[in-house]
């Protein structure tokens, strides 16, 4: 089995399993206990909370709320700071659901909010940027890299403009797709708020953060017992939270070692394309590498995923993490003609995918595509 | 070590961990998938759901939600049914705070939030109950068990109460610190909606679920991806759910049993405590045997709590699982006078105590009072 879908879900890292085994047999206490056990739980995880943001370049005084996922985590960056007034909220348009539906929700319940548009390369588009962002402006919430292109957002860049325009804005970037795959560091990057998962870097689903940089007061969405400082109810997730912290070590160490590897894996398929005769597209054009989305002209994507599937390779369609809803809205907006977007599969990549793997999978493309286009054209 | 916060958390059942190691190494697949490997996951989910749904009495056409926990599936419950308008909102006075500081939330937001009085002996006041349920009320939510003190509403009763006087009203119960403990037959209960909690049950922490009845229209407080038919997204925590469906089949398979060993466990408590000379009171008059509230005259339960953590017998303050604030309210509800509240101890057992353990518990408690004792009476 060749996993080539590795934006949607990793599997678990073996050291972060451990970790998790071990914190489920002993660390079962309640970390809001007032005896020792609990109150190590307590230390631990405040531990794991400091040490996820000195990783990620953070500032000591910086915060990091454990959530359930980055779906909760994106929801929390932007309930969290809603207040009931008219000011605009801006959104980039290849968002990933969990900040997109959020977005088009408050639109229909009568918020000021703005869409800016992405490039023909994937990118936003600054100059709307620059028009959207102003005075009134309260939050603006652009995605670090494309889930379903791979696509890099200059953040940094972002973040400084819309600063300038206007130095009150809170500004918030979902990096679930970035930690691990590009250099992330936080203070430089300028963000108050950018979002974690777990299940995309080897640790378990269930898991994620929102990390909030010092200074900004954001609100519950969960209300109870008061957990991590009244910013997320419930009982914290302990064993999650440990094999979290074990994946962010690794993943950020390993980084650029990961990444050289994983950028051999990319060469390899986007020069077998290359040197192909197949009719494609590679949609974005400053990507991480880790994600690949090709585009195919009248032919359909899930169709070429069984086909895949038929030879034990597993690739995406688009954004499998949104579940099995069709057509994509990203590729829809960087202008690909529907011919092409309803043929478009991702392939995305880990460290752990061998050359070999991709060798196979280079393979399996040619003659895929071949044949469907034959019997296509038969008909 | 004896643990007698059972209440709080539990250790991880072995078979329920096994259940889940299995799924974080084969089940890591992305069940919003549309290959195999991924469609499968989804497919276990829905067992899943639907073997829990069976456990607990419920109806082959009722829902489901798996979430992170009870604290969401309260939240959810609430807001998930929340309709922005002047009808009123019924709550009980013991409710835990995933359901009390939702409802204060809602009050200080102008909602009409409406308190039900509970009785000394810790039940609903049925008559203010009567009174306040309403041809406007929109919605109920009166807990099962409380995780005080372990007296069991009588939800049965309080839901056709609630119906007769109004049958649109949405009557939820939250079912924490009752799956497993007594018999649950949702059907028979009657209620809309109701809330399960994993790791009070032996499974992992970060997996709930709320049961939605059939028919009951809730909107989901999670946007993204629209897993869980539209009404919790997120990807969903396969391992977690795996491990929450075994637990509950082991909760209720083994319920009966279980009860009665810790009835014998009780009774010994009970009994040691009325052969004893030491002053004390058991807070609540029907409960469920697996938790009891016992206060002591002019005594500080964070001392007695300490006491007993060296002896390792680690036992509760009141709930733990809502973090380390002071003050007990639902005593205070129930009237119990503050120099008998501020000597509140929790005790809450599991069939996996002892009785043996029981002992030991038996005499340290009356070694540890009677030694607090003389040293507030020196001084």
């Amino acid at each position: 089995m060749i996993f080539l879908d590795n934006a949607s879900t990793t599997k678990i890292n073996e050291q972060v399993l451990e970790t998790m085994i071990n914190s489920y047999k002993e660390d079962f206490y309640n970390p809001s206990a007032i005896y020792k056990n609990g109150v190590n739980l307590s230390t631990k995880i405040n531990q794991a909370r400091n040490n996820i943001i000195k990783y990620l370049g953070g500032d000591f005084q910086d915060n990091l709320i454990f959530t359930s996922g980055a779906t909760e985590a994106n929801n929390l960056a932007i309930l969290g700071l809603l207040k009931n007034n008219k000011k605009k909220l801006i959104f980039g348009s290849s968002e990933h659901p969990s900040i997109y539906n959020v977005a088009i929700d408050l639109k229909n319940k009568g918020y000021n909010v703005e869409f800016v548009k992405i490039l023909p390369s994937g990118e936003i588009d600054l100059a709307d940027f620059q028009k959207k962002v102003d005075a009134d402006t309260a939050f603006i919430s652009i995605m670090h890299i494309c889930n379903e292109t791979g696509v890099i957002n200059d953040i940094k860049g972002l973040v400084k403009i819309a600063k300038s325009i206007n130095k009150d804005v809170i500004f918030h970037s979902d990096g679930v797709q970035a930690v691990g795959k590009i250099q992330v560091n936080l203070k430089d990057l300028g963000v108050d708020l950018y979002t974690l998962s777990g299940h995309k870097i080897g640790a378990a689903k269930g898991i994620g953060a929102l990390f909030v940089k010092n200074g900004i007061n954001i609100k519950p969405i969960l209300l109870g017992g008061g957990q991590e400082n009244n910013l997320r109810s419930g009982t914290e997730n302990v064993p999650a939270i440990m094999g979290f912290e074990k994946a962010c070590e690794l993943a950020i160490k390993n980084q650029k070692e990961n990444y050289i590897k994983v950028s051999i894996l990319y060469n390899k398929i986007i020069d077998n394309l290359k040197n192909s005769n197949l009719q494609y597209k590679i949609n974005g054009d400053e990507t991480s590498k880790y994600i690949i989305s090709i585009s195919f002209n009248n032919l359909r994507a899930e169709t070429i995923l069984h086909m895949f599937e038929q030879q034990d390779i597993l690739i995406g369609n688009g954004s499998a993490c949104s579940s099995k809803k069709s057509g994509n809205r990203i590729l829809r907006e960087m202008g690909v003609d529907k011919s092409w977007e309803e043929g478009s599969i991702r392939i995305s990549l880990s460290a752990s995918n061998s050359e070999e793997d991709i060798n196979q999978f280079n393979n399996a493309l040619i003659e895929i595509i071949r044949e469907y286009k034959k019997n296509t054209n038969k008909r």
